[in-house]
């Protein structure tokens, strides 16, 4: 999951949405057969491993799927022949315009005064060294804001470091933050003559695999190599800063910009009986960083949407409406495949009825929040009482669709959050540690119950999110 | 910490040590002088956080300190330092003569069917593979066993895979019958015709984080390439071997062997006030493997028999035999400095009155074991009464004396073990992860307080515990 400008700007959008509200007079009842089969739906979901086995197929199968590679291109050909070995009604991509980008060879090391190996990453999309890469005294900011307030005569010709500690929150809260360090910090620096910058990771753990993500190079900066140091080792580095000593690290980060190429969005469909045309969009993204193998992002997020759409059709009758699973492109690097998808659907999003997005690890979905037309919260608030029972609370907070979700959001699609338990997401997230192993079955079942109700209420209900 | 052929043999002894047994009538009295002393030793290293602290300056200052390495040579200037500014009263060194070994680079990648990188480590003293790596399909074995008794036609061209996973245990037992794989698996793969081996690591954890550790060339086989994937990497590779195709592996290993460097055991005293020619041996490592920064490998025991030789010189009178602190050299790649240790100093094991090694990370001790005879046993049973307190119990074992004290053991000298929880050891040993950061400072201040009540009642019974 990348967390966007975008996203914010959708969490703070003006609608009120929750407020209680009973049967809406201009509004359809929710059938009791709609009822009946999201509660079937649920416990079957609860049984059903297909979301786990697709997981492991992807993650096995394909592994890492770094947005633009070969391995992006085989996971469109995995998720197209997965839709339609599954039986779903229409299966399709849509071409999405990728940056290429590669990482080639990364090492860092302490000169002096402690002579030691680090173990760090490229950022995603980082520059690269000058070749056999840099050394420099390192200038250590604790936070973003630090470094922005820094004076220019204390950056110039050195190596930003930035320390902040992302903290653990069951929600995630702790990542924005902290990822200002990742997303800015190398442009930041950069202004001010920097020389590189290596940043703390932006995570929870304390295991020596530093964790990679976006970083944005800003127009009017020069375009300096950005990396992360694994937390441990960011905790000897300033250990050995609390000597006084000046600290001088090598570093030497290789990597390839190589243009842009064609990937895609992969949509699989179960077409609906009466209200065809109109959608409930379930997203999640194929491409994953290249360090792990996107089992928890976001992998399990395509296998949850699949699943239940896939569980929808083999064992319900048919929804009025239809529901349409998008794997979207590169969203590591920018949303990319979102966006396009977004801008070419932008004229049609009255059919868009609502969406949701899956793509915060595989943890079980503890609350609901929403953003709908008032009129039409009580149907979320039947969504969250048939979710009680596997632990899901109604959140008192507005939905943002999440980070692709949300960019049909942005142009009008209603939305709805499943959260999920993201207290160990950043212990893994865009690290070589992001791999099947830590999955855990009952998680993914619950994940799909939970699904399940959504998607399938909210495709048979006929009445107006909007 | 190796585990030995070695130490089985001391384990396996014939001695029957611990018959309980009442005072010995042909041995002196505990004191309640040296009993009070050992207990106030043991409240006041409850507070003290020189261990912790030496462990941090080791761990932040020279890092990592391969054996027959620049970095060991600087260990071992770090700890001649330290001693003295402790103010042993005397700090010396012992020449070790070190085969020395250097990891260049390692790579592997699936090539077929599911072509993705694995994350792997080369073995301790693993050869190298040819310039440019080796290609060839894989040949599973669940266990070193299944390989032994496997038909070289099976084997023959092939890299032998061998997945056995240790079992996690307090005391570590898991560890002696996985570790068949790593030490003996190359050779017995060669004798088979195979060209290289790699196994899944010797670890209980699942991080990316490959498990190194030596493997031992025998001298009837080619020395083929021999190293250790990351438990998620294993898992993975055994995921794919499921679906029944055969799986081709590529693996780079560059190592080089680059002849014998003089090392050096470091030996600090604290000189006794009656008995100063005896000795009572509190053993650890120097050295460590290169990748991590040797934090629980074995940092911590060098910290804990450093501190509790400070502590007895600074606040308790001085015992009546010699306390020496013995760091050696050479540990990991086969005992190498415990060994010419006890060859120098066997003709004089008289002087030699008790040892103990602490070498088994940074977890609390729980449980008390001696290998003494039965007329001194009375002592070690008020050494476990006296650390009662701080959660140890009596062992019904026999003590080996650890790898490196245990080759004095072999030539005569009597010894302890202080045992301690395990749990999490197998979780770091021998991986990039083994850093400062996994230490609690409470279990370090535990186990000063134990040693310190060992190492001076030890030191100031002057009854023997032969």
């Amino acid at each position: 999951m990348t967390i966007s400008r975008l996203t914010k700007a959708v969490f703070g959008a003006a609608l009120i949405a929750s407020t209680p509200l009973a049967f809406a007079a201009d509004q359809p009842a929710l059938e009791d057969s709609t009822i009946e089969t999201a509660k079937m739906l649920r416990d079957a979901a609860l049984k059903s491993d297909v979301a786990y086995d697709l997981l492991e197929s992807l993650t096995t199968e394909v592994g890492p799927r770094l947005a633009g590679s070969v391995k992006e291109q085989e996971a469109i050909d995995w998720a197209v022949a997965k839709f339609k070995s599954l039986g779903f009604d229409k299966v399709y991509t849509e071409p999405v315009q990728v940056p290429k980008w590669e990482r080639i060879s990364e090492a860092a090391s302490v000169v002096a005064p402690f002579a030691q190996p680090l173990t760090i990453t490229a950022l995603g999309k980082s520059a690269a060294t000058p070749e056999g890469g840099v050394t420099a005294e390192i200038v250590h900011y604790a936070t973003f804001e630090d470094l922005q307030s820094a004076n220019p005569d204390d950056v110039n010709g050195k190596i930003v470091f930035i320390s902040n500690r992302m903290e653990r929150k069951i929600d995630g809260a702790g990542y924005g933050p902290a990822v200002q360090a990742r997303g800015r910090g190398a442009s930041e620096a950069a202004r001010k003559g920097a020389v590189a910058i290596v940043i703390r990771s932006i995570g929870t753990d304390s295991h020596r695999l530093p964790h990679t993500g976006g970083v944005n190079y800003e127009e009017d900066a020069p375009r300096i190599a950005a990396a992360a140091l694994s937390n441990p080792d960011a905790d000897q580095l300033e250990r050995m800063m609390k000597r006084g000593l000046p600290i001088t690290l090598h570093l030497d980060i290789q990597t390839k910009d190589l243009g842009t190429v064609e990937m895609a969005n992969v949509i699989g469909e179960i077409t609906g009986t009466t209200l065809p045309n109109e959608y409930v969009v379930l997203g999640s993204h194929l491409d994953s960083w290249d360090l792990g193998t996107g089992a928890v992002d976001d992998g399990a997020g395509v296998a949850i949407t699949m699943a239940t759409a896939d569980l929808i059709k083999r064992i319900a009758p048919r929804p009025k409406r239809t529901i349409r699973v998008v794997l979207f492109s590169a969203e590591e690097i920018g949303l990319v495949g979102a966006r396009q998808y977004a801008e070419r659907h932008a004229a049609n999003i009255e059919e868009f009825a609502i969406g949701a997005e899956s793509d915060f690890g595989a943890g079980p979905i503890w609350a609901l929040a929403s953003r709908v037309n008032p009129d039409a919260t009580f149907v979320v608030d039947k969504m969250a009482q048939l979710m009680g029972a596997i632990g899901v609370v109604r959140a008192d907070r507005i939905a943002g669709g999440g980070p692709d979700v949300g960019q049909l959001a942005r142009v009008g699609m209603p939305v709805m959050d499943l959260l999920q338990n993201g207290d160990d997401y950043f212990d893994l997230h865009h690290t070589a540690d992001d791999t099947f192993d830590k999955i855990i079955p009952e998680n993914m079942r619950q994940n799909m119950a939970a699904w399940a109700v959504f998607t399938y209420v909210a495709a048979d209900w006929p009445g107006s999110f909007k």
